[in-house]
């Protein structure tokens, strides 16, 4: 079984950990994952743009893997037949996975649940699960660790009473979840995390906490706080609360939030995993981390065209822009990740304007890279307590960010 | 200035040849091109969906990387103010670059083309280029073989008179840019590759023939071959007396032309230079080369779904066909590229299927690989004089691909 242990709590907020003994098959590599930390994201079960090769090459990486059910629910019946679960599949066999519900980085259309089942959204339509058809789906997947069904459609104007079913309905799915994994055979059994519903309402978010924390689960997933409607003054409000009610020694996973300065207030508030799904937005609009956490990797955005000794970016740049047709230096100069020791800017923005895919899988290259080294940074300055300082770093980029 | 040496000219048809002392930077490798050979297609100066590190792993590789004139237009005077050329720009600064007018796999819309200039597509719009213009470009860019300016723009229905403008301005063009290319200064220099217009007309492809092979020119393109107003009876009838026609220490490059048969009646026919653009149309299409060149090769397909004992494919299978969502087997069970070495035909389909860009990852490094291996199976053929054996093999795929 999963064990979960803090070795750090810092007294600035945040908490170091350390995630081992996860439930997993012969073939699949032995892993220690230090917390914070933010698993792969993908699509379809690959890391977008990238190729495992340059996978392999990236810096502090979890370990574990995130995959979605919907991108592979309709291939169901191919997993049952496959029979070596979707690690293997998607060409990761040593990879340790987490199964998600819902991808991280998009809202599932709302109004689509229905009494006793959850909609998840494949390219060929809609598929309705409920426990059963979900933990069989699971058990071909073969993760190892497994989100419990959810319905987190409780959007903006949503009532109260449409809440508390949602609550409800999660809870009953994680009874009926928690009973079939109990009842599989040992090497079929997986590590279920527990996921807390509520929508922007204090009162449901607090007993479905409460409830959860309850049950026999291995982890917490605090869903639907990325989404439009929880209000930013409302989200942070609600953390507290909710953080104080989950037993210290499992990990709490928020999967829809990423921007650097959202990350950090959640590990204040004693966050432990996140889905690292948002180097892959900021690629999608073009776009290249060039954020900084500390004043010692403050400088290294070497912009030709403003030349000014201190950088005022926000958390990114954008390569579209015109000025960065005839920058030739690399994103970060002094960034170790394959995009940066090979191409320019200006190669970047030439390729983002003839509209080649190659801009992809440069901008992801670095991003993700980028990102995953600002988790080990976080880390790192837990452990030494320059937590605050590194908050106060990234508020003021933050304040420079289009938002 | 460059050299070609013709090593053998084999009695089946087909010659062996090496390019050789390419006019080149200090910085750029020596390269001895063996044709037989493709250039590397690219778009935007990448090879499509593949990162430079995928692109060096390649075997069988001319050396020469084919550039488009459409792609970089918009950026010439970012190519001016970078003043390290193209090759350098798009991070490939040892690579020889082989610049052509337009996309060998696209064509150019009809009707642009007036008195004095010809059109190209750049993403923002036309561009219109004359031998002054496009020569300033060409010193921009600093490629070391470069196809002269040519107005290939003599579709179905083109009337005579059409025609023998489109030829008499090619030729003015090449002689305008063989001046200019004389008085550079020496480093500036090009190798000028002549380009024979004539759109179907046999006179009119011989009259252009003639003329051009009577300039300073290095090697010879045969434009529009590939365009659909080109009747396959009429190319191959076309091809045997414009050869005629050719110096034969001289290289020939016939750009459009890419499918397996076509390339080997080509080089049957006396041509040494292709562009690979072929391997990125069939990725497009989300199908993978399968076909064999030799009896030898010729059962690495391992179809589950099938299980006969000899393979009745094309010259590819289409990944998208359900009957591969349970194919737990690589493309081609014995290639060495990246694709078959990690993937299924199985996770392959299911890439396409949720519309993931992976999917075009994996297949470009299987039918790149693929095409290059082919080319090297050419040479080897004609070295061994197995060429004939070689095109009845081909010859019999052809007739099960469909087209």
């Amino acid at each position: 079984m999963m064990k979960f242990s803090v070795s750090k709590l810092s007294p600035e907020g945040g908490r170091l950990g350390v995630l081992s003994d996860i439930h997993q098959s012969s073939e699949q590599r032995h892993v220690e994952v230090f917390t914070p930390a933010c698993l792969m994201y993908t699509r379809g079960g690959s890391v977008p743009h990238l190729t495992l090769d340059m996978v392999r090459c990236l810096p502090h990486q979890s370990g574990i893997v995130e995959l979605t059910v919907s991108s592979f629910i309709e291939y169901r019946e191919t997993m049952e037949g496959f029979k070596d679960g979707l690690a293997k599949f998607v060409g990761i066999p040593n990879a340790l996975t987490y199964l998600a519900v819902q991808d991280s980085c998009k809202s599932a259309a709302a109004g689509y649940n229905d009494k006793s089942t959850v909609s998840v959204w494949a390219p060929s339509g809609r598929f309705r699960l409920n426990s059963a058809s979900f933990m069989s789906f699971q058990r071909a997947a073969k993760s190892n660790i497994t989100e419990a069904l959810c319905d987190g459609d409780t959007r903006e104007g949503c009532s109260k009473k449409r809440i508390q079913k949602a609550v409800n309905k999660t809870l009953q799915f994680l009874d009926e979840i928690l009973e079939e994994n109990l009842n599989a055979e040992t090497c079929q059994q997986t590590e279920i995390f527990g996921v807390i519903e509520g929508g922007d309402l204090l009162s449901e978010r607090l007993r479905s906490t409460k409830e959860t924390a309850k049950r026999a689960v291995a982890g917490f997933v605090l869903d639907s706080f990325g989404e439009s409607f929880m209000k930013e003054e409302t989200r942070w409000k609600l953390l507290e609360p909710i953080i104080k009610e989950l037993p210290e020694d499992k990990p709490r996973m928020l999967p829809q939030i990423g921007e650097p300065l959202d990350v950090l207030l959640a590990i204040e508030n004693g966050f432990d995993l996140f889905s690292a799904f948002y180097p892959y937005q900021i690629t999608g609009k073009g776009c290249a981390l060039v954020f900084s956490w500390s004043d010692e990797n403050k400088k290294t955005l070497n912009d030709q065209t403003s030349k000014s000794d201190e950088i005022k970016e926000g958390f990114y740049i954008d390569l579209n822009n015109k000025r960065f047709a005839e920058d030739f230096s690399p994103v970060l100069s002094d960034c170790e990740c394959y995009c940066c020791q090979h191409h320019t800017k200006a190669y970047i923005n030439h390729l983002l304007v003839t509209k080649e895919l190659m801009a992809g899988v440069l901008l992801m290259s670095h991003n993700i890279h980028h990102y995953l080294s600002y988790f080990e940074a976080i880390r790192q300055a837990i452990k030494s307590d320059t937590f605050a300082l590194m908050k106060k770093h990234i508020e003021e980029q933050h304040m420079r960010t289009d938002r």
